[in-house]
């Protein structure tokens, strides 16, 4: 079986479980670091093994266009290419394809689309984007979906929602008539779209459980919504979507942000954020985020967080990552991304660990205090 | 005794020894890896003394900009800052003086310069660059030297070297006058200056003996002169230097430099030249260097160099490599400079082991046969 839900916290909804992939177990609640072009920005891949990395993102989008599919599919995958033997989720592209293009045209099969590299035009339909993700050998694939904007009104909605349903019809019959190329199972998720509305979420999840997929995302939402309407449509989608598959909230969010929503039944989470934000001097502490590069900074002899068991952490301080960003040295952004991650992964084992021992609120509310207090450093604009 | 002599090659000027540092024991010849800002370009800490490497370099000047040497002393030294344990040596800042600043007043006793990162002021004297190394705790220091440019002339040159003497006389005193602030022994280098001449080098030389100094650098070469001339004014110098004194060529250089110098009696080296050319896509091999961006080598699936044993040659590709740097990810840049101090560490190793061995020259033929024959790859042109 490839989701086992070990346990539901009995005062949230909070869920602990198992991700049975050939390339190992996935241990949710979890975060899965962006590696978007085949690398997690400024993180060998020994690190993220050493952090504990279970599952990293990559991105169909960019793949496709660079190094392309054909040349994964020679070269035997992108595990092979990147020399990552752990599992790995791919996004299906949609996203990119709407966000970083202005230009596009969107037909009832496929949409067009300019690259953003050289303007070249690309094509991607629901059977095409399945076959990318064969070339690449994700362990998790999703389905093409249509992203509309945050602001784009219950009627296009509504529409929309009803294309990328037709699309996961589609996805669904090229994945049932094409099988992996490397001789590991490949899963695939739908994602559940329908912005803000609740009867177009629900139908979304309804049609989608219909055609029937290993897991769900929650699509379409952090971009641009209240954190209130975000947690409250993912509470919603949460209570439609079948317990006994997994839920990803796709692209999310800030570590507030992942703790409520594991509080409504999300199982799996990835964000930019804590590389990202890293290499723009932002680190995450147990007290509230800081902004490393400050002057001050450069007379604090502490670690990041005294709490983390990361390598920046364990050898330099907060002293030593201040000099540098101020000196723009690549030291730094590794070092933060190193942290950021950890940081990440330790709070999505932490949440785990309180929800396998029934003390998941309490260990939220300690946490969210802990972290909003705003210590004596903390960026508390920033939280 | 600081520098021991182990063995000569009986066929060249070739040496082998060993430098005792109270951090730790440094055989030479050594490439030593460019540390300019307290941390060696894109390279961790734990990943330099993966490599091997034995000291690493800082530079006076940058340092004493940023963080400063009033902030360094505080912090207990460069040692504890960037939490390196191995010896690290500095150079005296006066080639950063005279190379980064096009402002700058020389009097005899000191030089005022204009920062390169704020244009404030600064002055450095031949005291002053003493106990800015005592403030970061190099346990091998530089005194502050003149370097003139390349084409200076014969007066010029002359002048400038009397001035260099003045102020070595002044910088033994102040050594003299002074100690180590951390309890670790500090050693110090006269530098040899005298541009293309070789009269000039001899009286500079042979006035720094008279001083006395724990090793001798040679400065002003790898400016701008031919290869030809700066093997000969090595060459010329290290003949007239104790062979009992450990020799240093600043700055020198690609990977054939660093072999002919060491036949021409020279034990340590450093260069930015596999950190920056690194970083600029340019991999040493033993068949001669690789642009590993070049679109080719992305159907290339051999490790950078077969015979390196640096994470980067065991777990990545050129492929892979080729793809980083054309999607600009950091992670090229990580792994090119991990490859590169290598490649440069193993040159220097290899050395050492076949003076020992008593097959230097036969050693150094036929690495320069295979470095310059070309191979399918190798991009002759930056030989």
């Amino acid at each position: 079986m490839f989701f086992n839900l070990q346990h539901v916290d009995p005062r949230s909804g909070a869920r602990a479980g198992t991700l049975a992939t050939e390339r190992g177990e996935i241990h949710t609640p979890i975060f899965m670091p962006v590696g978007t072009q085949g690398t997690v920005k400024a993180v060998q891949q020994r690190e993220l093994a050493e952090i504990g990395a279970e599952v990293i993102l990559a991105n169909t989008y960019h793949l496709a266009l660079r190094p392309g599919a054909d040349f994964l599919r020679d070269a035997g995958g992108l595990h092979r290419f990147m020399n990552w033997d752990r599992p790995i989720l791919t996004d299906s592209g949609g996203y990119q394809v709407f966000s970083l293009n202005e230009l596009r045209k969107i037909r009832d099969d496929s949409v067009t689309f300019q690259s953003h590299i050289d303007g070249s035009y690309h094509t991607f339909s629901p059977e095409s984007v399945i076959d990318i993700q064969r070339a690449i050998g994700s362990d998790i694939m999703m389905i093409l979906d249509e992203c509309p904007p945050a602001d784009c009104g219950y009627e296009y909605a509504k529409r929309s929602n009803d294309l990328t349903i037709r699309w996961a019809e589609r996805a669904r019959q090229q994945l049932d008539a094409t099988g992996p190329l490397y001789g590991k199972a490949q899963f695939a998720f739908g994602i559940v779209q329908g912005n803000v509305f609740k009867d177009i979420r629900e139908q979304s999840a309804r049609q989608l459980i219909d055609i029937g997929f290993d897991g769900y995302s929650i699509g379409g939402l952090a971009v641009g919504e209240s954190h209130e309407v975000m947690y409250d449509i993912t509470e919603f989608t949460t209570g439609i979507l079948p317990s006994e598959k997994p839920r990803y909230l796709m692209g999310v969010g800030t570590p507030l942000n992942i703790v409520e929503s594991i509080a409504r039944g999300v199982d799996m989470f990835d964000c930019v954020m804590p590389t990202r934000n890293g290499r723009n001097a932002m680190l995450f502490t147990r007290q509230g985020p800081v902004t490393i590069k400050k002057e001050h900074y450069l007379q604090d002899f502490r670690p990041v967080d005294g709490a983390c068991s990361c390598y920046t952490c364990r050898t330099f301080t907060r002293s030593y990552l201040c000099h540098l960003y101020r000196a723009k040295e690549i030291l730094g952004l590794q070092l933060a991304s190193i942290h950021n991650l950890t940081f990440y992964l330790e709070l999505t084992r932490d949440a785990r660990n309180a929800i396998l021992n029934d003390g998941f609120s309490e260990w939220k509310a300690a946490f969210i205090r802990e972290y909003t207090a705003g210590g004596d450093d903390a960026d508390i604009s920033t939280v």
